[in-house]
């Protein structure tokens, strides 16, 4: 797993995450006014849209562009981060202003969805930190760290961070966001064609967490080195910061 | 809860199915034939699909049909309705056989998810009866009943099946879908500003099983009823069968 | 015919309609604004939209929202209702006021117009008479009832309100709508694939007014039934209405 | 009222039509298949669209294509259209054919779908005249004329072919659709805002069909000089046939 | 090449342009407003919409409003009207006013897009000619004229204004936008399949200028009795100015 | 402008094209199937289609498929790419396949249309040379090599590859695509407000020749590297081609 914070000039956050062949690129977008619903209610806002390239799978999709309208798995994992980050961002402090969360998936190996969180939560406190650096807010409105992992059971495996042939193959199939403190913002766990027991749930729990843990330490250290870049230069380029492997991927048997 | 299944005359299936001011009518359409992705292959399919009338709410809404798109909300309703009824239909025994549930929301005062899969699993039981009775099946592909309800947090109380006030109150909200030995379909749990622990989760579902077991139950007597209807009338309208209450609330001291 | 005025609980006047195997839910809602073309004229507006479930009818259709239009029958039938409702209505005296009432087809077997048309009348009349009690319209703006009826030539017979069998088989097809006093508000006569003569729009006209005269009975006995209800008891739930029979048929000869 | 029959080189039938300042210009596709629902029966089909120019109407309308939607009152008009022309069309003699009719506005001074469907005969008729001609077809499906006249009640005076601002005033307003032999087609009457009786009704068919009359008298006329110079010239381009006059307007006192 | 101005009632400025087959009616809509890009600005702004009648083509095409988008073809070529347009009208002169040009065409054969500028160029002369008139501009905010036409190379031959059958078998294909006093407006040269040299691209210049000024001629003399009707006549309707042939076709060996 | 070829694993070409700041990922589609219009004539087709991403631009736009449409400037767009790439593509040599070309804008300043033009012909190069290397093909169906500029004359100053501050200034705006042979295979020049000269076309083709042929050198390494590092490796990665600045600008007085 590759953060690269910064990769674009004009987005007031940025950040290309890599995993295996995954590729997401998060845009932070920054503007002083808030949906209708909330104004003169002294609050923010934060949404996020989510889209796949045409060939960024297998084979190559329709454009929803060109379909004129947007599907409903779009719709649903739009939703799943935006409510993902709302979970850290404290809207109050944020003032009257919206953050608007683009997650374009360049190419798709699994995992998009998570990959799509995880990298979205360093866009915005790049986006965030620029405006306490601009002297806009008096401190962070960002809580704490959120991520997001996928865990499945194939057969009788326990499997973290699922890619797509794995994914395609699962018959439980759960996604985990949390924080960096443990609270869990968002659980979803699905069967297709089976069930699954509580027990299942707690081993696809405990597994999550790890693999949670693992992931704020590489988005703290991307972070941490966007800040360091942005003192030393004027025009801040991270360097990509990178765990060796892919999070821990724990094949256990049931 | 009441359920009035056989409600309509045309649908192979349906239940009108009320608790407290919300009503679903649920309708199932049986086509022999599959989806393209699934021609040849000796297996049914079964989707979904979910709406609400634009007075269901207490202010009118446009339809998605004259806005010219369904929105995010529907369709990872109708998402959820779709896998969880196909958790306990053998879609092999279906043979090659859609059935299409239609849930359209005549009223709505929370928990119209929930209302649909509950009265969806007796509209598609009177279906697959039919299938059965006209020998077109050797057995019902019905494996096990299937339900579900929500349970939400609100201050320091835990709610089952909440109402809209309640729903909207609600800063944890989760939806578990069960089967009648106890299995997990789905579990969603969600924050909204705020997370959830694990302990909170696990009374969650202790409340949400307690729940859906008294809600199979009532399936159960639904579709005894309307079965017996059968035997002894030419027009079947079966009576409706409901429970004195809601299920039982639990709002207790976390 | 039965009219079930008082149907939902948020609406500002509804009414379940049966007739045959028809089934038509009629919402109004009310808002106080206009539109644009009429803002600041003193005047109120009364628009309808009509819809059919995807299972109302005998094999399942696709819904208008899924095709991201509506179609050209279900924009004739919607602007059929205002306009027969509007007859009726003194705009002047309802104030700068929109009611908007939703015509949804729960079932379908023939005469979902007409039926439409004539639960929009009491459901109208619930809604206005809220206002009247609530003191913020000093006398109703319903000059007289209004109601509908389809009338059709089948080989040599005439045909009184038609079921969906003999629709399709009608050669000509004549829908009328009559106020309380005999005034005609809208005939729509029609041949397909012939033509008629004058005496026959004249013996449908003849058999219409017989109907009509029937219906706007049974809307007065509802009305009258709520508005008793209401006086009686905090959460009317008028009983049901019905004549023991469909409005008499006369297949006579020609 | 001008009928310009053949203004288009490429369209099987064609007529400009002209009355006041409203012109419509109706063109005629033939196919040589049929809709679905029509394969294999040996009949054929006919159907019609209708559109306004943007800059038709006295200010400009939005184009439909861009609003991406067709409007109500034009899928009323073109589904009028079709059926005014199906009635004196002989479907079964047609064959395995469709006739597509396309009636655009070119300037809208009231009264379009009347003068729509009195140009639509006259192009209706070049269309399979050539059918005939080439051998195709052994006798003319066109059974008899049909033409159609909008008269209208404006305070108590009985208006015939309403331009638009007589059209805007009138408190009803009806359409007759009626064929050479005097059989009605279509009678549509609508009252807006009152009603009318049934000696206004005849009083309007009576006033209709001296009009229509008229108008078939010019539609045999245009066919006829079309018909001629298709003898005697290779590309024919029919003179304008025209009255001298709008039909007879008869304002009398009711 | 003819051109008949003012052949619409209502709009500010319109022409019928005919060059053989091919026939546009361009109609220009004055509004006292300007888009939201331009308020406050002093500044006028021209549009143009391009669309063509279903049965202009030699088989009937689907309209755009039914297929619910506007092809990528049409907004090309509207966008090239509209620059035309704008390069001869000084829009500050125009002041705060927005010009709608509105170009259906109503039969096609070959250069619709080069016909519709030339056309519109009259439409708009005589839309700024009635602000002047009406004293609500001092002077006229047209520059120079503009005229367009289309240049190919079939085989060895340059061919000035293509029919359809002629673009069809065009190579290379080019498209020529310039002023009375020669200046270029929009020079557009593409090769399907194969590429063009400069030479050839100087040769397709030279033969454009000579047909373009002829055209301006034409536009002129349209212009001129279109003023000159104005004054003698009350409801002014300009005889077609005409050449008496199609530009000069220069098939020259290269 | 820097070439990252292979970008992308699943597409059978791809190539990152960097310049200034602005980055466009082409990505090549085969498919063994033609549109319909090319079925059985032994040829292939080539197709593009470009997007940007929202954040792309300076300030975030609404994407595409939530507004529901494609925009015309990105039809224009998608057009010429497709149009340019066919030029050199010899189709009979493809065979019966399609090659779909998506072009989308990670980030813009200027000259995204010619930038995905220049990658674009890297990408495809590499998708057939995979046909080559795998023997489908006998030789590459690539005739030479196609690339693109801008010129734009800003004041009395001409400028080669605009960058957006540059672009939106400039009152001359001219794209060029030519060949490797010195073809041209599209000149589109566009005066905005103004209208320019021969002699500033002349001008422009000459600095567009010099920045093209310069492109075709660095296409030519791009595709050479790409082509070696298959040879040695069995998952190629080539590594970045990248000229030292941006392609020469030559701000001259005119």
């Amino acid at each position: 797993m590759q953060f690269l914070p910064g990769y674009l000039d004009h987005a007031e956050g940025s950040c290309l995450v890599t995993v295996g062949a995954t590729r997401v690129l998060c845009a932070v977008s920054l503007e002083d006014r808030v949906p209708d619903f909330l104004v003169g209610k002294g609050r923010g806002w934060l949404t996020a849209e989510y889209a796949m390239l045409p060939r960024s799978t297998h084979t190559r999709s329709q454009r929803e562009s060109t379909r004129g309208k947007v599907g409903g798995r779009t719709h649903e994992i739009q939703r799943l981060i935006g409510r993902s980050l709302r979970a850290v961002v404290d809207l109050e402090k944020l003032g009257e202003r919206t953050l608007t969360v683009d997650c374009d998936v360049l190419q798709a190996d699994g995992g998009t969805r998570t990959t799509a969180i995880n990298g979205a939560y360093v866009a915005v406190a790049q986006a965030v930190a620029k405006l306490v650096d601009a002297g806009l807010l008096a401190e962070t409105p960002l809580r704490e760290p959120v991520a997001a992992i996928s865990v499945g059971i194939v057969g009788c495996d326990l499997l973290v961070d699922l890619a797509y042939t794995e994914d395609s193959r699962a018959e439980v199939d759960a996604n985990f966001v949390m924080t960096g403190s443990g609270g869990i913002v968002e659980v979803q766990g699905t069967a297709e064609g089976r069930t699954f027991e509580r027990r299942d749930l707690n081993r696809m729990l405990d597994a999550a967490w790890d693999a949670i843990a693992h992931i704020h330490h590489l988005q703290a250290r991307a972070i941490a080195s966007f800040a360091g870049a942005k003192r030393r230069t004027s025009r801040p380029r991270a360097k990509a910061i990178a765990s060796s492997t892919r999070p821990k991927r724990a094949p256990a048997r049931r």
